[in-house]
């Protein structure tokens, strides 16, 4: 019950991410409609699809509330993109801090060992943000070297499959978790954390981008 | 035994309009085949991995008779866009009226309530045209304010599993519904209908895009 | 036994011509990790999850080392692109041969016939890849008209399910195939190879691009 709620309350997060990136590109409403499911459900469904199972965002359609409700609140200016304040980020890493303990939760249940229950864990948190990127064709935020944004996930999905393999997961313990991975993705936007880049060297802050 | 029929069909009206795409964006015969296979295949497919079948696209090679004629018929020009006529656009709008009627009576088949039937239907229709776009490097179709793209989709959709609950689904109520939805999706274009942004907001008809 | 080592033979290949993009587009060690993996994996995972199975990268977290080697090797600098040499064209050719091989018997033994296992063993050949340039925001190489590399593969596919229904595959069959998928797809870049376009008519060799 309760990681229905997790879990719709993540969908949701994610989704006005996925509207306030429309709003930006300037697609209609059915489209923001599309992208919030796109980026609130496809990451739930890419890993229910690959344990084998038929994807709850199918068989569920209070599912489709959350891509409802973020739709309305951006087409209505409720919550929107300014050039100061950025709801899309802080969105997106709410979203991010639920999926990832979700989607271990999720494979940890279906049976799958410690490793692939984080690992399946990264990829929930992780899909639909890329997916909501891919398709409006821009670059993944995954893959933008300022602030660390696979880390945190990474973080929350070992917090989460150790806490389960020491019989320590519960309201607390989730709630933890949670509140850890957000605070660190924010963090690391607000003060431009950066890990060194593929190819070897960093970036430097004053790096225009 | 006509699902099939149906479904081939709708597989080649999408594919001619992945090798028109192809044709534009100068990829070669190969890369034409390929894109033409994704956007025939790639919503069945995903429609099929997501009730947990096998697709058939990988049981029966006749599904990749479409593809192959899609390509030959574009690599002999004997369908091909110039800057007055949009054939892409029609062929897209054909697959679209049949993929949403066949993806919803799979899902339907299936086992799924008839919510769930719905948006498996309208997912199957949209999804190989978001694939098409995405590996070509566009923003999809189905983000193009210009126009209503998902909506003549979810209005067939819907439609196809009210008259499966209803029992009256037959070749008469498919034929009407395939009309409907193309009639409904080529005025949209030709009307330069629209809904609102997803920022709030209208476009104006004179937005150069 | 055999055909893991040549999974993860075929993983670390393309993992690396992933961290090598990852590189070019300056993203960092993190995105080169995750690009590394979707690429190296991808393919692989969607064969599974087409045929209906748990997908192994999942369940052996040994699929995890190439990845992770290749992400090492690209941000020391031990394999790294210059004008001059293309890496990344390399690699990725390697994988490509492997992974053609090993897509195709793996679809063959979960009971698919011919022309699906040979079709499945191009899509795990060609998908992550794919994927690959679709996350990182590029035109798919797949697409590139200079050179053939869907013709390779798809050659690789039928000689391998040709031997296999003929009795004769082996390491010898394989090491043969792999050869020469690896040189074919490498020559006809070196010889700037190509078939007519998709709207007909053929590139010329003095094309800039």
């Amino acid at each position: 019950m309760s990681m229905l709620i997790l879990d719709l309350l993540g969908t949701f997060f994610f989704a006005v991410s996925g509207s306030l990136l429309a709003a930006r590109k300037k697609f209609d409403v059915v489209g923001s409609l599309l992208l919030a499911s796109l980026v609130g459900l496809g990451g739930g469904v890419s890993r229910d699809v690959i344990i084998g199972q038929v994807p709850n965002a199918f068989l569920q359609p209070v599912y489709l509330v959350p891509p409802l409700l973020a739709t309305m609140l951006v087409a209505t200016r409720l919550v929107r993109e300014t050039r100061v304040r950025r709801p899309l980020l802080l969105f997106d890493a709410a979203g991010l801090a639920l999926f990832c303990i979700v989607g271990t939760i999720t494979a940890h249940q279906a049976g799958l060992h410690a490793v692939s229950a984080a690992l399946l864990g990264l990829t929930t948190a992780v899909g639909g943000g890329v997916m909501r990127d891919v398709v409006a064709n821009e670059v993944p935020q995954v893959f933008n070297p300022r602030g660390v944004y696979a880390i945190p996930a990474m973080l929350g999905s070992s917090l989460t499959v150790l806490t389960l393999e020491l019989g320590w997961f519960g309201v607390v313990a989730g709630c933890l978790i949670a509140v850890f991975v957000f605070v660190l993705r924010v963090l690391s936007i607000r003060l431009e954390w950066h890990v060194p880049l593929a190819g070897g060297g960093t970036i430097r802050n004053d790096d225009s981008r």
